[in-house]
């Protein structure tokens, strides 16, 4: 049976959540972040070839990286419909959202938590200067990117209820995480009102709610 | 016809192998980026939903994002056997390359592009102060990541040619830009033979010397 190593408040909640809207068989085993340093507990590290979260157990497989571990599990429940297949004029969408989650968004959503640690562990005598130098190289690098990304996800909305039509596909599953992020660290304002709205109904699915309670946790995203 | 937006010296040089490899007919366009800032320029801004590359057009279709493409590209050669298929033995190494490079090396490789970045920009005098913490947070949570990365991907080229089996697919494909930009920014050292022969060997490709002809560059990664 597979089993789904969980990190709390990590990207790994998108395999739980994909489990329960399989309504597949699994069984959980949540770890809890290190208090000071947000990392990932030592059984954990050992356990996943990134040293993070998700990884997931499967007979002799051990598979980390989220969106690897999402294809996996759709291999296996060929019959899901929550891949989009090549001969659907919804492909390149889901194409698209698959990819920009882990390739675009997630990388800019790291950066921002990796300015935002560095900032509240300098020395406080210089951080100052730090705050200024890495809050202007978020307006830089990572605003205009978030902002084209949103664009865009605001665009796709308004033609359909989910990122690749108008059924929940992986496509939403990977981009809840993102998405959350954006909406955690400001960026999902109210210049959105489709991802807004987007982000409350998956919110809102029955999946969705019932992999919140097996999380137990009141935020999906690591809160700095 | 496939048009394949092409920026020097980045990650759109896969897709140009990629096409390549299939013998496929496309058509070229190169952009330059810019001499002081590195970024695309304008017309390539305009036309890719994220302001960089790559971006392919076809018909109606626009899209970005390289594992997406790639991803495209193969849905309309699917006889070419680059992707591995779900039945087989090398699927989970292939979701896992396929992933984890854009997920997880693309995105730290980015983050290390950008501390270099701000280091060389920062007013002379505060610059000793931003590359030490830099070069600490590169040390702390770049390198780890990196080294497992690098591990895994050492321990999985002894067993067979390429990232998927004893034949190249697209996780290596998908793999050269970063591995190359580990290789740049002095990651790939002597204790990763299997992974400096990989680099090599792909780079010896009858598909990857042509596209390295059409580039017409002396370099896939941009050294700033």
């Amino acid at each position: 049976m597979l089993t789904l190593h969980h990190l709390e408040y990590s990207q790994s909640f998108r395999v739980l959540w994909l489990l329960e809207e399989l309504g597949a068989e699994y069984e959980l085993k949540i770890y809890e972040r290190d208090t000071e340093t947000y990392q990932a507990p030592p059984e954990l590290k050992k356990l996943s070839p990134l040293g993070s979260a998700p990884v997931i157990t499967d007979d002799k497989v051990i598979l980390a990286e989220s969106s690897a571990i999402i294809d996996y599990i759709l291999d296996e429940h060929p019959d899901s419909g929550l891949r989009v297949s090549p001969d659907s004029g919804n492909r390149v969408r889901y194409l698209f959202w698959m990819h920009a989650s882990q390739g675009s968004m997630m990388s800019l959503m790291l950066m921002e938590a990796v300015f935002q640690i560095l900032i509240s562990r300098v020395p406080f005598l210089i951080r100052p200067i730090i705050k200024a130098i890495l809050e202007q190289a978020s307006q830089n690098l990572i605003k205009p990117r978030m902002t084209s990304l949103l664009k865009i996800a605001e665009a796709d909305l308004q033609l359909s209820k989910y990122f690749a039509g108008d059924r929940l596909t992986t496509a939403d599953i990977a981009m809840v995480y993102p998405m959350a992020a954006a909406k955690d660290r400001f960026y999902l304002d109210a210049d959105y009102p489709e991802c807004n709205d987007w982000l409350v109904r998956v919110q809102q699915s029955e999946s969705f709610k019932s992999a919140a309670a097996k999380d137990g946790r009141d935020s999906i995203v690591l809160r700095v």
